[in-house]
């Protein structure tokens, strides 16, 4: 953490000063916002903790709840979200309070014993290497505590507008820089049902599967026409199966299937049962199924094992189909040239999937991601609007595969075992399809294919283990100014900035013929530096493009003094030095180089979005490749 | 972290329910308390924030100063402070906010430019395996940020009653439960100058160097007549001192020597700067030395390096000498078979000496964890009142070692290096004797001598890295039930509980005539087991002495059905199971048997104390020694 920068300021660094306004919070709902987020689950959350960061955007988000959510829905966090987290700065709590998922086991009927259940395999939840990150289980609601923790402790203090319900939106272009025209209707309070509007820049449907803002922008979730029922619950339970403190994945003879999730503090246990299939149109509440039902349902198929439910903290029986939107913007398809999107939807509100890969809240709050650092790039001037229709290009794909990838798993978690499967020392089919798809469920298998914002991949053979498209796959080093040993990824915050890695070439970085001292000389005086052009005068020579350099050295075997003053840059009102800019391999935990497979002789620039994506993979030298990509999406800023 | 074991219950589970009169905070402060606390300082805090958790015990802590500290003082955390931190439950963000001390650099006169300095060596800060917990550097105001919270959080709802002087104290053991009265005079507001009596049953002098309760129980600080003066600062500078960002000691040839610590925050470094040793009597601030003074004699020492401040955070002269309380507590040396004690003394109270090696804020700490479970056991009824003795004679063991260190440690830095040193590949001295120093100033080097608390050392062969009187030295584990791979030392937690782990013979300790399994029948059901003898009727079976065990099998070889019962504990309201009791070798990080030389065929019983030191060793069947050493000092309670 960096802080103290602009002068010594005593207290918690993790809260920020209030932007003048804001000292004593962030007032009434005013009449014309920057963005309007429409509900507070974890897509919409995550939108307004990135946004609040940014106090000169006025950003507001209103909830129908309320209040915060205190218990209930999901609680998977995937290796991915873990990253995105650590961005936001609250992964370590995460760690601290949530429950571990480190093995998966499954069950099978017992060809042995009928009417009971046996353990037929057990294997790593993830792949050794594939993050820095675990898997993690916590609470949906505790995963919104820490979003609106860092919300309130942001510049802009922004706090949900709860008791607030969307009733529609009209938008007129015409009607100047707010032409997004939103009723609201109190829900709560002296004032309920009160009608009121406000005008906004850009509104961002974040509210859940049955979506107003996507009815009122006249898109629909289009997909199975049938629901699955499914029965959840949260539960304090005493039982002496085995793996009750393991995600343990179920199938029973002829009681049906059940997932264990065993929750944070060790003492919760979540079970999802898999009900029936609905009729067209048939909602699950017709059926009446009970928690009694649901824990009896538990115990049949849990059988010989006992499972006696001391209290049961939430539970739930719902529907759900595998069901998709075509495009998560308000600008139809044929005139995408045309028009600009105003409206957006994220999360649920466009896609809706079986809970059983536990992708709900990670996809969503993936798609939010996606959509906050282009609304900040575009509202501070940083980026013309039309990056803004590559967050439904970009997601929409992404969520195509997550239906895809839902309806196989769900159809091979339905399905009965075969006779002999998994015998003979052969893995179960199950546990070698979880195994595949591991990838898929950790999140790192979304790739953006090539476009202004992503490059093509002439020269991914410079960094083989970066691939242009997926997420920067973190790796270990030692920052060379204070010998820290650090994960390379946690340079990356969820600020809005781009990141520029050099990965340097294996001569002395020092000397004077060296490559790196050639690429800063371009990137801290050349006319045409992206550094340079896209940076507003005032602002700190990283506040838009943030770049590291990787050194192949011993970090004891480098000369700060003579290291570029671009890698030492002078930064805030006191022109103090940035001493964090450069780094070495970690001779303890494996050398960078070696693990992301980078090209020892030429080294590469990396260049990594604001969202943790790999965007291009560029040769040490490819000055004007480097500006050219940047000049695709970035404003020249006046001097 | 375990919660929601007496039913769930949202929000943070760092915040712990109010206990019954506190939901509105602690209140006015009362005629009565169980312990007063005199100063929150780091001492303070430390015994406040302990005796927090217990809301059956009253606690007040009382402050002259108008509010909390926000910058200056001390910021070394040792490596062992930080183990201590961990069991608050803090530790993690210290290692988030705070600046990690990896490397230590040496410089002296260059031989060659007569009036420059050059780096004549450089090292690991700590030597690699002696914690799993780093030496950090975060300031002091910060680290009393960390103890509030936990307060505040507490059950108790503690937090320190500001602007209220401690004044003087009487002791008249006829007076009842609440012996001590104690008067104190406010400091701030309307009510300034007004005195207050407070009976207390235990009163606590955390209130520094100059402290007023070692006066009233008429003790002195003894040691040398003459101080040495030191001049401090924290300060935002840009310099070209390649080693900003390393702690650093500096030996000029003429100008004096410096010690550089960077700070938190990757910007903000502190100066010490040794000035002149004082004549009997003298005070630094008749010098009157100002921050100018300061900063001219960094910049002369760091010549021929640029050193230009920019902001001044905050800068102290000051006078210190090496000087020792003879006894911590108001029992004089002749009367401890007589009378118990009632007033203790702490941290600066006690001791002081010079900052060069970064212990004054440590062993101040260390002090009152000693003395926190001590009295939380005294005043919860698990212990007799005479265990308080122990106290003063542990703690003031270690001040004396202090102290003598912190002459050799000065002496030695203060001298001029001698012609040659450090030269023809030889290590200069300062280092060598840094390198030697290196657990003393990492806190490891205490160890409590043979006590009715520490048990003899004829079994520590069983067990040679676990060594009796020093601290639990913590080893990587896999957790049995979810395969967690973790710290074996992160089971111990401030909550003033004894440890027994009982490590594993070889055998599979789940068959029948396995010696696990005969321990736990002991320690379940004999007549003699500590467990049932000291843990109050209604009590969880671990409130008083938590058992854990630890295995020599990999955790995915052992059948958890088959583990006896005793180490699947059903607690709290609801009967739930504790999943939490069993651990195994992590095949990754090394196995815990090899690492701390356990003896495989027999394995052992190792007793460690609340405050995380290692108690005692004992062989695995040694039922009668193991109930003897916690009858020494445990109450046996009514069944
Ligand atoms: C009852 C329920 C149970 C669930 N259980 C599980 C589960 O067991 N496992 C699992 O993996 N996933 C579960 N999910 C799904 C998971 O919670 C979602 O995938 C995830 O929360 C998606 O995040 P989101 O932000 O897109 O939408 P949501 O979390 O649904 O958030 C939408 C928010 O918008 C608000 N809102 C809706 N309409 C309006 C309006 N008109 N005006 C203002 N605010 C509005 C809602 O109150 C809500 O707070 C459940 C969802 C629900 C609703
Ligand atoms: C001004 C100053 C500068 C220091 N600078 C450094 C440094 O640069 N480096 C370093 O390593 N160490 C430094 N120290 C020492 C370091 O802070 C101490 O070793 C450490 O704080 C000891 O902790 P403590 O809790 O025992 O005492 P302290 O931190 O001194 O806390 C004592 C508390 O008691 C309060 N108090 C005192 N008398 C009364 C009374 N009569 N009634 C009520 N409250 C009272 C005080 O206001 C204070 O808050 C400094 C100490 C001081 C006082």
């Amino acid at each position: 953490m960096q802080y103290h920068f602009n002068g010594f300021r005593p207290g918690d660094p993790d809260i920020s000063d209030a932007a003048p306004g804001r000292e004593a919070g962030q007032g009434d709902l005013p009449d014309t916002v920057d963005v309007l987020i429409v509900g507070a689950g974890p897509a919409g959350l995550t939108l307004a903790a990135q946004l609040a960061a940014f106090p000169e955007i006025r950003t507001r988000i209103v909830e129908r709840r309320s209040g915060p959510l205190e218990k209930g829905q999901a609680d998977g966090i995937s290796c991915r979200s873990m990253e995105m987290f650590n961005a936001f700065g609250f992964a370590e709590k995460v760690l601290k309070q949530g429950y571990w998922v480190n093995e998966t086991t499954f069950w099978k009927p017992d060809p042995g014993r009928p009417g009971s259940i046996v353990r037929n395999g057990r294997i790593e939840d993830v792949e050794e290497g594939l993050s820095e990150m675990p898997h993690m289980i916590l609470n949906q609601a505790r995963v919104h505590d820490m979003y609106l923790e860092i919300m309130a402790k942001s510049a802009s203090r922004l706090v949900p507008d709860y008791g607030l319900e969307f009733v529609d939106l009209e938008i007129d272009e015409a009607a100047g820089d707010c032409p997004v025209k939103v009723t609201l209707e109190r829900q709560d309070g002296d004032r309920k049902g009160e009608v009121i509007t406000v005008r906004a820049r850009y509104v961002v449907g974040s509210d859940g599967a049955r979506s107003g803002v996507r009815k009122a922008i006249g898109r629909e979730l289009v997909g199975d026409s049938a629901n699955q029922a499914w029965g959840v619950m949260d539960v304090l339970a005493v039982t002496d199966f085995p793996d009750i403190r393991c995600k343990t994945l179920i199938q029973s003879e002829n009681e049906g299937n059940i997932i264990v999730i065993p929750r944070e503090g060790g003492y919760l246990t979540r079970l999802y049962i898999e009900l029936d299939k609905l009729s067209a149109g048939e909602r699950v509440a017709s059926r009446n199924i009970g928690i009694d039902q649901l824990i009896a349902a538990a115990q049949r198929i849990l059988h010989p094992y006992s499972f006696d439910v001391r209290e049961v903290a939430w539970w739930s029986v719902y529907e759900i189909g595998q069901r998709l939107t075509d495009k998560f913007d308000d600008v139809p398809h044929d005139e995408a040239t045309q028009r600009l999107p105003r409206v957006f939807i994220t999360g649920d509100a466009c896609h809706t999937h079986s809970p059983k890969a536990g992708q709900g809240m990670n996809v969503s709050m993936g798609d939010a991601f996606n959509l906050g650092w282009k609304l900040v790039s575009v509202l501070t001037g940083r980026c013309e609007p039309d990056i803004l229709h590559s967050y439904s290009a970009e997601r929409q794909a992404v969520a195509q595969d997550l239906i895809a990838f839902d309806r196989e798993w769900s159809r091979i978690m339905s399905e009965r075992p075969e006779q002999g499967d998994g015998e003979n020392g052969e893995e179960p089919r199950f546990q070698r399809y979880f195994i595949q798809h591991g990838r898929y469920t950790a999140g790192m298998s979304v790739t953006y294919t090539p476009s202004v914002l992503t490059g093509s991949d002439a020269w991914q053979d410079l960094a083989t283990g970066f691939e242009i498209g997926t997420r920067f796959h973190s790796a270990p080093v030692v920052r060379l100014t204070d010998a820290k040993a650090m994960e390379l990824g946690h340079t990356l915050l969820a600020d809005a900035r781009w990141r520029l890695y050099a990965f340097a070439p294996h001569e002395d970085p020092t000397l004077e013929g060296g490559r790196i001292r050639a690429l800063c000389r371009f990137l801290a005086g050349a006319g045409n530096s992206p550094v340079r052009t896209h940076t507003p005068a005032g602002e700190d020579i990283d506040a838009i493009i943030d770049v590291r350099a990787v050194f192949q050295q011993d970090h004891r075997k480098l000369a700060l003094e003579a290291m570029p003053e671009f890698l030492l840059p002078r930064k805030g009102k006191l022109g103090l030095i940035d001493y964090e800019k450069m780094f070495c391999p970690d001779p303890r935990k494996g050398d960078i180089f070696e693990m992301r497979g980078i090209d020892r002789q030429r080294g590469c620039l990396l260049v990594v979005r604001p969202d943790q994506y790999v965007a291009h993979v560029l040769p040490i030298d490819a000055y004007d490749e480097l500006a050219g990509f940047f000049a695709g999406f970035m404003r020249v800023v006046p001097k």
